[in-house]
């Protein structure tokens, strides 16, 4: 897990990485971010050196940072961020499929060992040795970053670095999550949440993927932007008097949806989620609040054959898809950018929770 | 729903059907079982009749008679049973693939719509229309019960019919779990409550689809009983200080076991199995307690991905697949005959824990 | 199998049911058809008495009424037709799902056993008793049609009639085939013979699948056409030097599509198919060709693990799901209604080669 | 590709490497086996190098050697051999997951990118980059040997490395094979060619895996002992006069083995599985014959649904699965140990067609 970052590279790179960089730093834990310079890095032997362009911001960053989540940061001072886009501008020895000049991103699975029995199962997100974006090693948050080759994800050039940057954790993780709800195309899903940054995404990789699309939120304003964005109903929860009836009847058989996508889990929602679903549909949990419990009737899960299961960011197939996805048009996500130097700005929006959309850092300011 | 047993058949019968017969006889909701004799049912067009001749019974039975379940019981008088195996003595005019004199076994679906969108999919025990043996209609508590003929199981003549009968429901039951927890030849099941009745067919059925078994119960004879099946290992939940430690030790990479049956669902053993299946495994409850809950941690439940399905009896094809194994000799099943005149006096057994195995009625005393 | 259309019904009608009616009738194989009055037959206890509207013509109705398909017709005189949709005017004593005045469409599977190993498992186009329509039993063909109950195909109301009819053979059996692909949203799929009746409605189910479409026909119209249908590229292959090339070519990667759907089967395009599906790709079958063999090299095949897999028609779901897309608007398709009297000039046109898109027949002309 | 056995490991060893070593080497195409002395390589930094002790033989060497495969070698002088068993003796700096010491197995697939595609999604034996032991590196019929250390299989110590080595092709292609003919408990598969090397374990395996088996072959020999490996019944196909209707006759119900293997695949066998197996069953090809073509007629395989599939050796897991149930004494193989010396006399017994079970070689002699 140590090797990222020490590398003595009889690989190559471009020539022009410099040796200082910019960084967006927390010296300890539950620290203000630092915006400083700081030496650049080397990739070992199987790592690639990512000139990173862009990064999105996500929630996971700032827990990070705080050490207020069950999992935990393994090293201070510390780089957040893992929804970066860039460059490659150097490669070590091993390193044979990914070019110098290729765009890749740098996601939460920054690498892992490639040969437990969960990598070989394409299952890495549960290597037990996986080695976490701005987690374990410095992240995103910063002008030159290092991840293992087989794991940066590839970016053709025509895609712009910004505003696929969100993709990167966000998008990934709702599309894998669709897909292990198991929802057929013609089939319909709700999505609880669908008005926010990830909820926004799954509406339309859902759509994209054939799937019909029920949109749980709150506010007129979310009724309007999820519509657009190709949701064929909506449920006002702050407004419903019966979020289960209400849900059901958005579909035609009044059955209820084939599956459901928790963006955003909380106890109450999870519950009516198990209750609402089509009997033998599936409830997915995505989001990871630190201290909640998923709760259901015992009785109505068995005899309705409810399955719920967690599903937790994706493989690097699911990546690839994902990014497939968004190049082909299909996923617009709104985003604004910022320079790098802001990131404690942004972390103080996030908890004010003044956010709507997704924040990229630029790290060229 | 209500055409059970109301049928005026042009149908086919063995000429030997008396109009009366023996019956086990809840008058209402609570009352004690009364034995008697009642009036011979007569088949409608999709139906047979069943010369019971030896019936399982079942925790669902009491319930059912008690009226103490989230599902209750439509008609009283209630004759119950649900896991009857018998011969067919009369068949109504649109029956063709049941002869007169084939062997078979009335289950707890008794008969459904085969026509809606759950029956379309090979899952008729979620029809909504689906009725149930000693719930809706009369059961196998019994000397001649009806049944839809789409929906009798085929017994070979070869095989006992008393010791058939606790397959038609304990046994479709575990088998389906099984098959519903995904767990691949090879992989390791654990097995909450594998001493139990259901526990002790789940361990066989398991070992005989190629699975390795950890028992886990309480109890040195528990420990044995569950060896001898075929369990590899035992988890005394009495005894241990760390149930998920316990359990994840007993698989050779310490990762816990791929999936876990959860036969007897309380709330405490929910939780410990979503704690200690292996990372990806599946967590399948088929116990129907009326109010428990079950629960698990949001956040390990995503980072492990794990499933959480409930599994609800079986279809069809999974009660054919069920007694075929059976038929193989490889289910053994403890049980004990008594005279369905004793009806009242094995759920008094039942309710006091004095129960250990199945008990069989013999419909001919 | 004989039971249909012998019915002796304590059932509901409408009370305007004539007793005679129009059909076209082939009075035995190979006879030409003849535009005649026959009786209206009654439904049995199971089945339903449904009013045609309108029915597409299908190449095995011209197959059934020759005789020199593998699979031949039971009956003579034979009324053909198996794309019929219309309104049921009167059903058996024990339908209870099925309504008088509801719009329902009578397919290819007319009727089956609902009993055995296949249709338990919802596989009833493989039920060694189905009964076909226009096969066993006599089609749609005509003012008045029986079916089983439970086999009908439910079509909302406010659907056109004409418009849907060709969905109840060629729309199901194209949709079930994409399905038997396995090839999953975002992914791609070759259609070969895309520009066909047959191919034009899989270029859209597969686009509203959210799959992506490389058309193969021949001829620049074809090009257009499948091209606005929403076909990605287009291989001519009356044009190409190099099918299996120019198909992988059409493919980001070059690595070919992840899946073919075969609807014209010759021998020559199986053996390609096999040749530039994508490694652990598949290639679908459902075409039904009197004699031809399908042929793959077995080192090849192995080596880049390529699955060939037959497809046929659909099962009840998959009709209802294929209906779905259809009501959604989403699936678009060229008919030309003529008079049910004109059918023989229609075949006449068939045999000639001279039918693009799908005629439907007027049941009340 | 290349870099295996280019290595200049900063890693580390055992200490005891010598720098010469014993080897079965084929100076060119079609040239017989030498024993002569050749250098020990030395591993790249993520390779091992491993100390074979016993090293099967299989046809595919026989065929790398000869230059009569569609797949070819690439290098000459070739060392053979892609069933080695040994003893991890030195590592190159990255591996961090193989220690000094580890038994391991180096199988066909010696090395893949893990990166594009089809390592992503686990199907490493299809990577365009995936190199073959003793076709394009050397392979195991050497003392010592290199693999990719991400590939190498693990072998527990207590397990006899002469009895597991033809598991490392032979053991987990069969296993493989099962997998993918989508076989469940108590379903029937047949094996055609089950008393040959591979079909013996194939007979094996599939009991191993709750599987009931049909063996297919020719003699008196082959019955009994197939049956004695748990083969249900046997179809002689050299008496046989008719072997579609027998091997369905040897199915309870008649209707034909859920899935077939076809474990030595030529065209007759071949095109009989299509029609012998169940409706909506599989014909899984494992067999690499040059020149066959497989063959079957497309009426019936669509319309009885037929699948057929090839399959190809396994990935990591599949091995480390097969591996497990011969650890578990679940497959026993016949085999017989000549020195490393005697390959040629090895390869003349095979291509006279004298040889049953598996010759091993052992390095040492």
């Amino acid at each position: 897990m140590a090797s990222n970052g020490n590398g003595h590279s009889n690989g190559h790179s471009n020539g022009n990485v410099p040796t200082q960089q910019w960084a967006a730093v927390a010296e300890s834990e539950g620290a203000p971010i630092k915006y400083k310079q700081i030496p650049v890095p080397k990739p070992g032997p199987d790592e690639v050196l990512v000139n990173i362009k862009y990064s999105g911001v996500c929630h996971t960053d700032w827990h990070m940072k705080q050490g207020d989540w069950p999992l935990k940061a393994s090293k201070f001072p510390l780089v957040g961020g893992h929804e970066g886009a860039g460059v490659v501008v150097a490669r070590g020895a091993l390193v044979k499929d990914v070019e110098i000049g290729e765009h890749v991103g740098v996601k939460w699975i920054n690498g892992s060992c490639l040969d437990c029995q969960f990598c070989q199962a394409s299952d890495e997100q549960l290597c037990q040795k996986a080695i976490c974006s701005g987690a374990h090693v410095d992240g995103t948050f910063q002008q030159y970053c290092i991840a293992q080759a087989a794991h940066v994800a590839r970016i053709p050039k025509d895609v712009d670095m910004a505003a696929i940057s969100p993709v990167l954790c966000a998008g990934i993780t709702v599309y894998k999550g669709l897909k292990e709800s198991g929802a057929k195309p013609g089939q319909t899903v709700a999505i609880v949440g669908a008005g926010g940054g990830l909820g926004s995404m799954a509406v339309q990789y859902a759509k994209a993927m054939g799937l019909r699309v029920i949109a749980i939120d709150a506010g007129d304003d979310k009724r309007e932007a999820t519509k657009k964005l190709g949701a064929e109903s909506f449920v006002d929860f702050s407004k419903s008097k019966d979020v289960v009836a209400d849900v059901q009847a958005a579909t035609e058989d009044g059955l209820g949806p084939h599956a459901v996508l928790l963006v955003a889990v909380s106890e109450r929602p999870f519950q009516q989620a198990a209750e609402y679903v089509r009997p033998k549909g599936t409830v997915v949990c995505i989001g990871l609040p630190a201290d909640a419990y998923l709760k259901a009737p015992v009785f109505q899960t068995v005899a309705r054959m409810v399955t719920i299961r967690g599903s937790y960011v994706g493989n690097r197939r699911d990546s690839a898809e994902a990014i497939d996805f968004f190049r082909r048009g299909l996923i617009q996500i709104p985003y604004k950018v910022v320079p790098l130097s802001e990131l404690e700005d942004v972390y103080q929006k996030m908890i004010k929770g003044q956010i709507s959309g997704r924040y990229v850092l630029d790290m060229d300011k």
